[in-house]
């Protein structure tokens, strides 16, 4: 229920350059749904569902907010008071998909963010007479590119979920279930500086072979590799995502060989992290190392997702994503290997791409963390 | 985090049904993303966003899921595995929408749930190259219609809250903030059977005069009237939404009378529900109370919202929702009254349409409860 966010010239500088982008992209306006690309443009949080909530940004013109007058309270702690933003209200019977559109003219070209639902989608485009776009190619160009208080925010979300890392130990022990250590673990992450765990995973032997498994009731047990994958949002909204593995005791030797070529896949994952290079280089990088070891098929995921106030964001480090890094992207690098039935292992870290290469946001040691 | 479900039988009744009901529609297949819809239809309470997971319900032909690997553990516990669905994974790299159109031809009509984002709707069409219709005509035909089992669920909910409002008074007193009041009742949503708080509203005073006014840390006063509008999901999934209008102390003349005009404007709506009836003329029978008074003004918002598996869904309560009402429909009539600056009050019950008229499940008393 965080309710702080940047002051109001910085979204009034998003805002024109997301207008400009829509220009440049021959759009004629982008409608932003509430989602995280509506609290990167304006602050707000809202999180309607059934009655349309939308900013409109035209190419030219002004910006004009849709909002049901039920959810004018819900803006309020957002930056639209403070902008050059026409607040079109609506109450139950109005049309508000004409509000949406009202002043763009006829034929337009537009686009949607990511998170419209089809209820407002499919008659949005009826009203406009056209299919929208995806706005994603637009505002991925803003969102992905992290400035000085974004970074800094990442920083503190980094720096909040080490510290949990660093008191894994407390609680993961023989004989508790993965539901109990998970639980401290997720009492942690709010006590570090976090508003709330977003998701905690914990996955000891089999289940650590799972990249999705969560928590189980499951008794973690001596010698096992447990995997520990953490994160939640600090104010004003941005994610932490850290994982670590560790290890009840000491691990077998096959299992420390294997881990050896993930720590190297993850450190040539980073390595290949420079201005220019390619999002899909850097999967490849990973990937490549697990390759040489003929561990290819055990790394089933892609390496990484951006992160901001999304978990999961542009850019996405995998295959086919030619796009360039820039200074300020910031994503997460988590090449993991994983053998079902038997155990799996992850490395994560959250880097943010300098001018000369990558900067890791989380700096907990790298190894099989022994407990 | 709950995990209950029907027996898979009550699935596969469902998924025949709603394939019975596109053909009838004239679409070749609708598409359900996660939301209430797929929890209706297989029992999943899949969350996924970014990568696609969609039922496919062909009008002739065979289910499939699209679902990505990683994310095959969290189907588990609903009744896909029992139910004649074609498990259709796929992982990063693949074309999750070639997978979701295979076999379906081309130049096909199909429809989506309301709630697939942008993100995958838009994707979706251009490879089906046709723009889906929304399925919600197909799908609440089914949904809006509960079954003894979902009554018997509404009905549980139902006695939940109302044990939480009977046990306001515990909490509800003067000098303690919106908040304290707030957070006290959410314990109890989730102490009297709900398996989470889902939302609480605590207006005082003036906070009342705005229906989606949240809690505050406003302090309550003597003499003033407090609305409190609280609900949760029971298993499996079934929401309460209750609201009653507490006072401290005892109300002034002016607001007891405007109550009473309240209350007999909730008994029509309520009065007026019958099989064959209009959802609209439930929603005229309340405002034209309300008109008769003088106080049309007041009441900013519908009657009413169906409600199951979410908290809002068809039937809504609404002029221009011409829909005929059938036994087994379930919905809240929630008239209210807003004077900004002063005062509001809401009557807030969840009725269920019966062969013969409607059977409140929230039986706590209307009148201004003094506390």
């Amino acid at each position: 229920m965080g309710e702080e966010r940047f002051d109001a010239d910085v979204y009034a500088g998003r805002l024109e350059r997301a207008a400009g982008l829509a220009r440049e992209a021959g759009l004629d306006a982008v409608f932003v749904a509430p989602g995280p690309d509506l609290q990167y443009l304006t602050g707000s949080r809202a999180s309607t569902f059934e009655r349309l909530t939308v900013l409109v940004v035209p190419a030219e013109g002004p910006l004009a907010l849709v909002v049901p007058r039920m959810e004018l309270a819900a803006i309020r702690t957002s930056a639209v008071g403070e902008l050059p933003i026409e607040v079109r209200e609506w109450v139950d019977g109005d049309d508000p998909y004409a509000l949406a559109l009202a002043g763009l003219g006829a034929g337009i070209r537009t686009a949607v963010s990511e998170t419209m639902p089809a209820l407002h989608l499919v008659p949005l485009a009826a009203a406009a007479g056209s299919a929208p776009e995806l706005a994603t190619p637009v505002l991925r160009r803003l969102r992905m590119v992290k400035d000085a208080a974004e970074i800094a925010a990442l920083r503190r979300a980094g720096d909040a979920i080490d510290r949990v890392h660093a008191r894994v130990g407390e609680w993961l022990r023989p004989g508790r279930t993965e539901r109990e250590v998970a639980a401290d673990i997720a009492r942690a992450i709010v006590e570090e500086g976090h508003t709330a765990a977003d998701f905690v995973i914990v996955g000891s032997g089999p289940n650590g072979a799972d990249p999705h498994h969560e928590v189980s009731d499951r008794v973690v047990q001596t010698g096992e590799t447990v995997v520990v994958d953490i994160g939640g949002p600090v104010e004003p909204g941005y994610f932490s995502d850290s994982t670590r593995t560790y290890v009840i005791g000491a691990a077998p030797a096959s299992v420390a060989d294997a881990y050896d070529v993930l720590e190297r896949a993850q450190q040539a994952a980073f390595d290949a992290v420079r201005p220019g290079a390619s999002a899909e280089s850097v999967d490849a990088a990973a990937r490549s190392v697990l390759a040489e070891a003929g561990l290819a098929d055990r790394f089933i995921h892609r390496t990484g997702h951006g992160i901001g106030l999304s978990v999961h964001e542009e850019p996405y480090i995998v295959a086919g994503e030619t796009i360039a890094l820039e200074p300020g992207m910031a994503f997460s690098i988590e090449p993991g290997i994983y053998f079902p039935g038997e155990w799996g292992a992850r490395i994560e870290d959250i880097v943010v791409v300098t001018e000369h290469g990558g900067e890791r946001l989380n700096t907990r040691p790298h190894g099989l963390v022994e407990l």
